[in-house]
């Protein structure tokens, strides 16, 4: 699939060789998460929020609420659209030196540069909704009513080309000095999951309905605990 | 403790009722929680790095590398410092409704907004360290050899004022529309949950170094699986 084109703010200042731009990493990070860390600027001051996202292709989908700030702030096509950077971020493990110092964390990242536009074709909204619903529980788009017109109309949802993308990975054991390792301190890493518990039905859920098998069968990163 | 003042900014345009100001809470939020999302503005575009963060008292610390770009932009004291916004996400659970609408996850995040400065005090930066440390792994800056003036000098800390905080929560089951009670989908919440898996030693370990007991007990808001 090969990489995408670096530029000068994908290009990290420190600790360069976490860096890459390989499309198959990228991808696996943002199918991976699903909760990204959206990033625009109002009155000149930052601000991040959590949101939902997914991605289809070389495009991302950020989940929104009409009204909300961001998606008030960036406009349809042709407008010219609203500067955000979307970060994802998964950790894999916490990693023990015998120095202070030298403590880390495992890590995955990926973050996109790009300009935010609010989707607004009924067809192409179905299809971020849907695949908003199946990236955090994938199959569960088939087995919920989908959206009528009324829901559409309330549901906002901003689209990102991947274009100025990079990823960051932290892999491995501690980097001690060479002067530590004869230290008596324990050193290694602490493998860090996120896992799914068992489903809890909703209190006015009918009895009869059982738990589907696309809850109960392992998906995507995670792992049943 | 009671509450944050709340300003134009800390106060959500949707879903006002999942806001709060307690700071009990907030603190709770940033304590569960080890990494978080920095935002800041570079060149007039948005920027979002996953860093790792402690609270001490009513101040984030944040860690960086000297060199790296947020910490080159934010000066020292009487410096004005860089316009930061630190996000902190926890994820509770995945809500399943019978409708694609209703579909949501339960978390709890922490948006705080404030000015970040580079910590140049020794022994503030030592505080910052240990409490950067024990963070990710409480007990553990006792436990390992603490910095030397050398990499002091090299470690670059940002402080940021607790100040302009708000948190938002989503607890509970999905909120379907009365009329789709009756649809056949499963319906309710999924948990989610952080776990740490056994501690894996370091290929140079001495193998006479047992796991110390901070790490097999479980600690703030994980647990082992």
């Amino acid at each position: 699939m090969g990489t995408y084109p670096t530029t000068d703010r994908t290009i990290p200042t420190r600790s360069r060789e976490r860096a890459s731009y390989d499309r198959a990493l990228v991808h696996s990070v943002l199918d991976e998460g699903y909760v990204c860390h959206l990033g625009f600027v109002r009155d000149g001051a930052p601000v991040v929020l959590p949101t939902l996202y997914a991605r289809v292709g070389e495009r991302l989908y950020v989940h929104g609420s009409t009204g909300s700030r961001p998606l008030r702030m960036a406009g349809a096509a042709p407008d010219p659209g609203l500067a955000v950077c979307v970060t994802v971020t998964l950790v894999d493990g916490l990693v023990l030196a015998r120095s202070a110092f030298h403590h880390s964390i495992n890590y995955r990242s990926v973050v996109v540069h790009g300009t935010a536009r609010q989707v607004t074709d009924p067809a192409a909204k179905r299809e971020a909704l849907d695949a908003l619903v199946d990236h955090v529980v994938p199959g569960r788009s088939a087995d919920s009513r989908p959206a009528n017109d009324r829901e559409l109309a309330a549901t906002a949802v901003l689209v990102i080309d991947l274009a100025e993308v990079s990823a960051k990975v932290r892999t491995g054991g501690p980097n001690d000095d060479d002067a530590d390792l004869g230290l008596g301190h324990w050193a290694g890493v602490v493998p860090v999951r996120t896992v799914h518990g068992a489903p809890q039905p909703a209190a006015d859920l009918d009895g009869a309905i059982a738990v589907p098998d696309y809850l109960t069968a392992p998906a995507g990163g995670t792992t049943a605990c």
